[in-house]
């Protein structure tokens, strides 16, 4: 391992260049919403991060990745220092600064929170998961929950006094939940008795809370069938009386345990309801709008998601560099002589072109998902009501592009670092393994990466008349013009023009075909075509942080010039050779029988 | 899990097309050298080994892979169903297969040993590893060890009484093994005594045979510098007297452990020889002859990592296909029906396109391992001395090519097949995850991608003034001229060409680059060159499958023919588009100071 094993990503200095040079945090805290607080407490927040990630995530990481979780009557215990971690975390109130200051938290915007997260999740990964996945359950209540919802099960939350859950996917249904069978049955007292069983629920069963918020979906007898029959529940895993003092266990158990590849930390389990009948649920909202509602915390999954990987492609990232840096080995390719010293391997062509790869595709990432945490703050609370919906469109259009593109390329990065490291980097010694292994589930969870291309192809960029695309370009555009201004982008500011215009005119022929050709033919390139478009907006973030660093002469500047050029060259090049591919439509997949494979 | 889980790879169907249609196996086995069998020995082979991989090698993967290897003593015991499939493997004489029957072994060509392997690999990467290690000792004492040596160490090995290890790696000495310091002292009995230790060395402790024949690189006081300095030992577990009893145990002890990501099965260790002054070796040939002679073993050993590589990606093919097509879930896109039947997986367009995809990489990377084990057997036992120097030319060649460009393309492959299990892909209850594990080391051991691109574009090329290229480039083009006369191919006949044409104009231009602009500079797209490289070459092969099974009306000459299409349309122009790009000679990585990064 490293001397001073402690590499916490993003570099402070580089999360400083994009919150305050390339984003205006500075602007957004000035906004009357989140105007309590200014640039001083927001740094005093990013430095106490640092120091809880340095101090309890970062250490406890390998540990909590070694450790094997086990059910015993239905209860499991967690490893003493994932407690503490939590434990700190909560202390330091790090679980309400998205929230309102009405509903106790610290009113952050979410560009300077998902900042925060950060730090945690690129050092302790499967850690931070229990901490989202109660902030993201906290959030839906706090849009959608009554009164009392709030007081019982919100305000805990919030304090970190009970975690929460997100229950969707059952045995036989993942991506399509229009297919679940959890069965709600309305009570004479109003609350619903559950009953079924869920699979894949992270978190839903540990000791390092009071009490577990379940959010579950689940279909009242009577319901109109598919996604439109779905309504959301709160099921707890302990009742509460009316002061919300714990009152007595629900039939809400975990029966099951499923093993994992990676984010090995979150216990990952079977949720079985009313096995006995008597699981108590709580109707949020209108019965039937539980796909609306679950939506919402989706979306801000997706950017979560897309946040992760893009702390964990960082994280290895740094790393990777690092040992590049002290680890001597072999001579320079025109230096013959076998006495001479060895160099570090940062030396080596190879080594340089991979770690150069994999800081344009992590910081590329970074600023991406920045930009869409900064739209969801415009969205909240910018001046305008159309600055607002502007801001609400883009994000619509961009969160399918900011879940998949971080996530699919971030294994692909991550594997980079392994690779710089060599046998070391295969080793559990180190922590890439565990980096690679954690990013791989980012592709999957919260829906697939083939959902996603979906998602945008078929339907973001349909919605409006395709006014989310016109928006989105018109952004890049103005970055493009800003940019030829500049002394050193024109040639970026051109290429990235040329993209963009194939972009256009490639989804304009993708969107026709689908009426044209069908859905299955038109959209059987529909990943390929999301990578692609993912590519196009990275390159435009990376224009924006290089117009930044233009005309400074630190190394920092240089390396983000450098980045930004490797990104055109290759990740930009690649798309729009991937997109003309499309255009032709002559893409066969769907003609081959599966009986040919 | 899949009912009937045993999913074999390759298919016999396809194995049989590529050993006996697209190559000349049957013509092979009409050598004077080989012709002591004939088809109907092969395959009985053939089904003994598939029949012996599903009762002993599939059903013991997953508890293999789990099982924690402990030290004690210096010893350490392994699981007993690993035993049994070793012993199983020893009992059937396929421990002997390619070697000749003045060894003691069935004088089997390479093309058909290779062949039977991968059902091995393909269901038990990590036992057959065991196999593999023992065979590849053997072939190199088969070659350099005297007589007695070929006695005492060699025909145990054959006979699979003795296991074989490799020992190069040190703690400081990986890819540059000129480094290395394990030492080697002259005794007054001819013999060897050896101090210092090996790093990373898989299988140098276990149960599983009498004895362990090490195979150690070392240092003889007075030796040359660098690799030039470097002899090859035979140093056993345990010594035996002149008649091959065993004596006593040698001062060669494991003294640790590694974990590893994957091929986690085969025990990994820290080697340490001559702690207390007795580790007796015995020098194989000359002093200083040992990097030439561990080539000899490495060369087959790469070849042998492809074909493991390939082996992977097949596996998880075979398995990601069953379960798409058992798999229901959702509704076909232009049915939006949701009391619909859920329809397989496989007929979702991005399903089917993952699934294409890796039947175009695992398919095609096993056409490439199988033309080269073909050129072993030419360069062995063909008639002609000019074919037996031309293929031991071309094979030169592609032996970076056949290790890097299926473990690389292994790693996206098998990546995608978790992708079409989504989060049961991601489970260790299904093998995926552990295929993904396992492939991730391809890249890394016996010389990474990053080294295995020098040897490529600042070795082979250049040897004999690029005569390898120039054989290589006839042999396409030969293919080429064949499949211009078969009607549907001739799209793809002239694609090829003009992707050799940009592959030997910019081979032309990086070689000249490397007098001109110095090594650093000019390598620095290696691996990009050896990546599209790789993808030129298995388009030559896809193109050699695609004309054996134009105009036949099956699904399975279908499905040849659809996924030489879409590795044309994807991989073999994305690998023009690199080439291009190289060809600019702008790639600027070199500039990028370490400090900027």
């Amino acid at each position: 391992m490293l001397a001073g094993s402690t590499l916490l990503a993003p570099r402070r200095r580089d999360l400083d260049f994009q919150l305050y040079e390339v984003l205006d945090l500075a602007g957004i805290l000035k906004l009357p919403y989140f105007a309590e607080n200014d640039r001083s407490t927001a740094d005093a927040i990013v430095d106490a991060a640092y120091e809880l990630a340095a101090d309890y995530f970062e250490p406890s990481a390998a540990e909590l990745d070694a450790y094997e979780f086990r059910l015993q009557d239905g209860a499991l215990t967690t490893p003493p220092r994932l407690r503490s971690a939590l434990g700190a975390l909560v202390e330091a109130g790090f679980f309400g600064v998205s929230f309102s200051s009405e509903d106790g938290g610290l009113q952050l915007p979410m560009l300077l929170t998902t900042a925060i997260g950060l730090a945690f999740a690129g050092s302790n990964n499967s850690a931070y998961a229990y901490a989202q996945l109660t902030t993201a359950a906290a959030h839906l209540l706090a849009i959608f929950g009554d009164g009392e919802q709030r007081r019982l099960w919100m305000r805990p939350l919030i304090e970190g006094r009970y975690f929460g859950t997100m229950a969707l996917s059952e045995p036989q249904a993942g991506s399509s939940l229009g297919d679940i069978t959890m069965a709600a049955e309305p009570a004479a007292d109003g609350t619903y008795r559950l009953r079924g069983s869920k699979m894949w629920i992270s978190a839903a069963e540990h000791d390092l809370a009071e009490n577990i918020v379940h959010l579950v979906l689940a279909k009242i007898p009577g319901a109109p069938a598919g996604v439109k029959g779905i309504s959301l529940f709160i099921v707890p895993k302990f009742l509460v009386d009316a002061g919300g003092t714990i009152a007595r266990r629900n039939d809400a158990w975990v029966t099951g345990l499923n093993h994992k590849l990676g984010q090995r930390g979150v216990v990952n389990t079977v949720l079985t309801l009313g096995e006995r009948g008597e699981c108590v649920g709580y109707l949020v909202g209108a019965p039937h709008d539980g796909m609306r509602q679950m939506f919402q915390m989706m979306n801000e999954s997706r950017v979560n998601i897309g946040a992760n990987a893009v702390a964990l492609s960082l994280a290895a990232y740094e790393y990777a560099l690092r040992y590049a840096k002290d680890r001597p080995q072999g001579r320079s390719l025109s230096d013959k002589n076998p006495l001479g010293p060895a160099v570090p391997i940062v030396e080596h062509p190879d080594v340089r072109h991979m770690l150069l790869r994999q800081k344009a595709i992590a910081e590329g990432g970074l600023a991406l998902v920045l930009y869409c945490a900064a739209l969801v703050d415009e969205a909240t609370a910018a001046h305008e009501k159309t600055q607002r919906e502007e801001a609400e469109l883009l994000l619509d259009v961009l969160t399918p592009v900011a879940k998949t593109w971080p996530s699919e390329r971030g294994v692909e990065s991550t594997s980079l670092a392994i690779q710089v490291l060599g046998g070391y980097g295969y080793s559990p010694e180190y922590p890439l393994e565990r980096h690679f292994r954690d990013q791989r589930l980012n592709p999957i969870h919260e829906g697939t990466t083939g959902i996603q291309a979906l998602d945008l192809l078929g339907r973001k960029l349909r919605l409006k008349d395709g006014a989310g695309l016109r928006l989105l370009s018109r952004r890049i555009e103005a970055e493009i013009a800003a940019a030829r201004e500049v002394s050193g982008l024109e040639e970026e500011a051109t290429h990235l023009q040329a993209a963009l215009e194939t972009l256009l005119r490639v989804s304009a022929t993708l969107l026709a075909a689908q009426a044209e050709l069908g859905a299955e033919r038109a959209l059987s390139g529909a990943t390929l075509f999301l990578d692609a478009f993912g590519s196009i907006v990275v390159a435009w973030r990376w224009l924006a942080q290089a117009r930044r660093a233009a005309g400074n002469p630190s190394d920092f500047a240089a390396g983000k010039l450098a980045a930004c050029r490797y990104f055109f060259r290759h990740l930009l090049a690649d798309a729009e050779v991937a997109l003309e591919r499309l255009e032709k439509l002559d893409d066969y997949v769907w003609d081959v029988r599966p009986e040919f494979l």
